[in-house]
């Protein structure tokens, strides 16, 4: 136990719950670091797409940038409502089952599970691929670092909310002062220079145009841009998490969270367009990241650009942790639906959903190991998730509020909603499209399956709880003691104390003696000795004693089909099966001992039925 | 079980036994073997370390044969008389213990064990040997071949003594036909020749003498040569296995056996002198055994020289069956004794001891993987084990003559015995010295091991004897119904079965249920309207229902402390803990239920004590 408590802290108490609560200091470290991070990779996944448009493509960002804001402002004003509707968290799974029903609800149970797993790899796997390019001669332990990362975070983790909050806190700010400076100096010296700064070290030359600007590109530039949306949904699925009054500070954290992000966007584009700085190609040589030449250009290749630097990568990988911080509380919520198995409800020794999280670690584990590692592979599946549980959430608010028609302004905020699922179901199809045959199949493929599997859990508690559910009240006809059997090998203390047992039971005991013929006395004589006789005196039940023959030397077969028989003959009665057990001292001393009890029990809890019982009885065998 | 009866036949019932003896024809190949190959690598042995004198190693080879001859007909006539004296098998380890006592028996069967195990090695390893210098492509692959042989061998085997014995024959008369006709053929030409023959196939030119003989070099070779003698102990050991009249067929094919070995060692060491065949270097290239020399050299390259080396292939690698055949009987004689654990004397479905097949297949295995499966390496921990084993044999049967000097020539017998026991004693230790540094040591070592090992084993036994022994008459005395403890997760049809369990066999029942605090209802209300209020009106005693609190949502811990408590506040009494436990019907419906029963049943078998028992309440979930 102290290396777990080392590992993962002491275990806490119900009663320390209050103090994992968390404020919105705290709060964006924690739901917001997706949400933020992807600042780092949405546009350069955009400009990327833009490269072989040149000149073109660097101007084209600010209008394609500036329709991603105005859909992050459309969701943003619906998520707002939707954590005043729902403070007890109000995940799209949430508000979607108990607005427009079960089906719509499982769809963005399995939409968003698959979006969490995939914003634990895609951000692991960005930090990673961002040390590369610093270091390239780490490349071929693309796939060693990621799963390293993913250990370290599942063990911070574990320890709870609130030392998570702590630990992601400093690179957090580090990354949002550093890339606002960069934004606002270059802000500064553009506006000084009329429009036209000087870089302080020249980003590489853009390459001539290559292809002309097609309807189809802009669609794919936009959906590569719109992963930098994903995470948007995290607070209002984690309001209970935050500290009294909580639904005003997930609103506060919500509202800090995407004002920094739309600043972040529109900084990152506009210093683009004003610096000509595209994407360079991320597979040839001489490979730099957006951001990178970005700080180089306005503040040059100084201290603050390593600090700059350092902290994009730390924050990219800890980006994960979001997940982290969601995907077991939506586990949680579809367990206690009977959708997932019971366990993700159950609450580990640091308060945590640890089953939730062992899940998301498992799979974001296998999706890192069967992708390499490598973020451009798994950014296609991405985002799809994301966009129709958006989608779903809003539709579901609007369902809402016209249930609660006489609630103030209920007009507006329906429509507020309505725009919001419109833009953001117009976007889920987008990204379908556009990103299909890159990957998003395999997306658009595993959702089914998962709502299919949701069902068949479903079926199986229903099964179970129609099958277990208790009567008005207990039956107490037919309440009698049990018919005994005692398999007996040879007359010890073994079986005198499973004997003794049975007769403080019941009065009808069977003795079953297995006769393998090779030469073992008959224990018949002995029995009745030191058995029938005494018993007799004492005028205690005498058991009855009987002999199996087994000629191929079986010793279980024969007893099973002996009980299966008694169980046969004496219908409305129980049969008890008393199995005496030597427990040993030492576990390596059970291989001198063999293991037909084990044996017996598991054929016995097999091939048995309702009114078959297994009663041990253990002999411990004192230490020598 | 249909594939299990494909492989090794369908089960045998104990009736069946008789159908499974042998006679002397299908004996020797059974039980001789060993013996008879081993003059097939014997000679090759001890001329390999003669290959430094030259011409002159290839006329020594004859004195030092017909030494190792006389030694072979004085451990003849030992076992001879062992073979009357213990019909039922008598082994060495059986007449080490007898006559000499425990300390001498554990040593003789320590030794014979590894001796064992080494024939099987050595003779799968020889045999594959055999193969390789006949197509040397196939040495890459060495390991594996050796371990396929052993899995074949495995397989037969298990089907039994009788299909081994039919497998076996043709074999083993082939190369004893073959190799007769060779020395016959051979013996016939040098007489015709005037003692010297010319050979139609020409051996190499035998090198020049590269050291001058010595003492050393010659008890070296003499100990090499020794090999050719394992496997002679084999028919004593298996009386039992033969038909009636057992001794006289047991000895019948002793003689028959040790005859034919004679004239195979004498046949070979004469025509290697006459026609001045010596060993060729086998790390060297143009490598050519022994006996593929002398075949060609008698007669020629045709047809029946590779019938003679294919039999040769096949008998040496089918030799390790007599350990296959003897080892299990070993084992289960030592178990007998309890010095093994007891499963090495049930017998199979094929009435035979597969755990001591089992347990030679492993230790087989892993001698073949450490030594790579080279016959060279194998060879020097080879024979001191059946030396050991000859020595303490006919030691043993001096005593036993002694003790029986009523009988008729009992002076006579002793003293055949007494030179047989001098003569093997000199020679186990000329073998251990010669061969010590070389890898003797590695038996001397692992036979106080085993043996130490042995004793702990009885030891082990012993305690649990003592520890369960029945006592004169079944104790009569308090009797009565044990203190019933149930855990409640909630009120179901699970509960209610255990409850009705608990009221048919005690008055005195706590139904415990732990309060996780987590927002659970507690089962107080339910309990009282459908629990206690009906029984109260049948006139049932009515169970005490007990709330646990546990602050960390711990379940077992507190249920298992509870359970001990109660255990010490009612000495005298028995404890039975009900388990309520769903039984599913798939195996992966387990994932859905959280395997509380299951480790609770464990927790209370590892922790509890004499009088703490658990009864299992199944509940069998309908099929859906």
């Amino acid at each position: 136990m102290n290396v777990l408590n080392l590992l993962f802290g002491k275990p806490l108490a119900n009663s320390d719950e209050r103090g994992e609560q968390v404020g919105p200091l705290a709060g964006i470290p924690i739901f917001g670091l997706d949400a933020l991070s992807s600042a780092a990779y949405g546009p350069e996944a955009a400009l990327t797409l833009l490269i072989p448009l040149g000149f073109l493509g660097v101007h084209l960002i600010v209008p394609i940038t500036t329709a991603i804001i105005i859909l992050l402002v459309i969701v943003y004003a619906s998520y707002r409502q939707t954590i005043g509707a729902y403070p007890q968290g109000g995940g799209s799974y949430t508000v979607a089952t108990e607005n427009l029903g079960t089906g719509p609800g499982l769809l963005a149970a399995a939409a968003l599970m698959i979006d969490y797993i995939l914003t634990a790899a895609v951000g692991i796997s960005a930090g990673v691929g961002a040390l590369i390019s610093a270091v390239p001669s780490l490349q071929k332990h693309t796939l060693g670092l990621c799963l390293l990362i993913l250990i370290v975070l599942t063990i911070i983790n574990l320890r709870g909310v609130h030392d998570t909050g702590v630990a992601f806190m400093i690179p957090t700010y580090l990354f949002l002062a550093t890339l606002l400076i960069v934004i606002g100096v270059g802000v500064v010296k553009t506006f000084a220079a009329g429009g036209h700064p000087t870089p302080v070290v020249a980003p590489p030359h853009l390459p001539p145009a290559a292809t002309a600007i097609s309807l189809w590109l802009i669609l794919k530039v936009f959906s590569s841009g719109c992963t930098a949306m994903t995470g948007v949904e995290a607070v209002s699925n984690g309001v209970k998490a935050f500290r009294e009054d909580t639904v005003k500070n997930a609103r506060l954290t919500l509202t800090i969270i995407i004002a920094l992000l739309i600043i972040l966007l529109a900084g990152i584009a506009f210093l683009c367009k004003w610096y000509s700085i595209g994407a360079t190609d991320p597979n040839g040589p001489g490979y730099q990241s957006v951001l990178s030449q970005l700080t180089s250009a306005v503040m040059g290749h100084g201290i603050f650009y390593y600090v700059t630097i350092a902290s994009i990568l730390l924050v990219l990988s800890l980006s994960a942790n979001t997940a982290f911080a969601d995907f077991p509380r939506l586990t949680r919520a579809i367990a206690l639906n009977d959708y997932l198995p019971h366990v993700f409800f159950i609450r580990g020794r640091r308060l945590l959903y640890s089953w939730g999280i062992g899940a998301l670690v498992f799979l974001t584990g296998l999706l890192l190991i069967i992708f390499g590692g490598v973020t451009d592979r798994l950014i296609p599946l991405y985002a799809i998730g994301a966009f129709t549980a958006f989608t779903l959430s809003q539709a579901g608010m609007v369902v809402h509020w016209l249930r609660n028609r006489g609630e103030l302004g209920w007009r507006i905020r329906a429509a507020v909603n309505a725009i919001g699922a419109t833009a953001t179901g117009i976007t889920t199809l987008v990204v379908l499209v556009a990103k299909f045959i890159d990957g998003a199949w395999i997306t658009a493929l595993l959702v089914p399956l998962m709502i299919l599997l949701m069902v068949a859990v479903k079926q199986h508690y229903r099964h179970v709880k129609l099958n277990t559910m208790a009567r008005a009240s207990i039956n107490t006809d037919n309440i009698q003691p049990p018919l005994v059997v005692i398999p007996v090998d040879r007359w010890n203390r073994l079986s005198e104390k499973a004997l003794r047992f049975a007769l403080a039971i019941s009065k009808d005991i069977i003795a079953v003696h297995v006769e393998s013929g090779l030469g073992d006395q008959s224990i018949c004589a002995e029995w009745e000795n030191k058995v029938s006789e005494p018993l007799r005196k004492a005028g205690l039940p005498v058991p009855q004693l009987v002999d199996l023959h087994s000629p191929y030397r079986f010793i279980l077969g024969p007893v099973m089909d002996f009980v299966l028989h008694q169980e046969q003959a004496n219908q409305n009665r129980q049969i008890a099966v008393l199995v005496p057990e030597l427990v040993v001292t030492h576990w390596w001393e059970n291989l001198l001992h063999n293991q037909r009890a084990n044996l017996l029990k598991v054929l016995l809890l097999i091939k048995g039925n309702q009114r078959i019982l297994v009663i041990n009885i253990p002999w411990y065998l004192k230490g020598h």
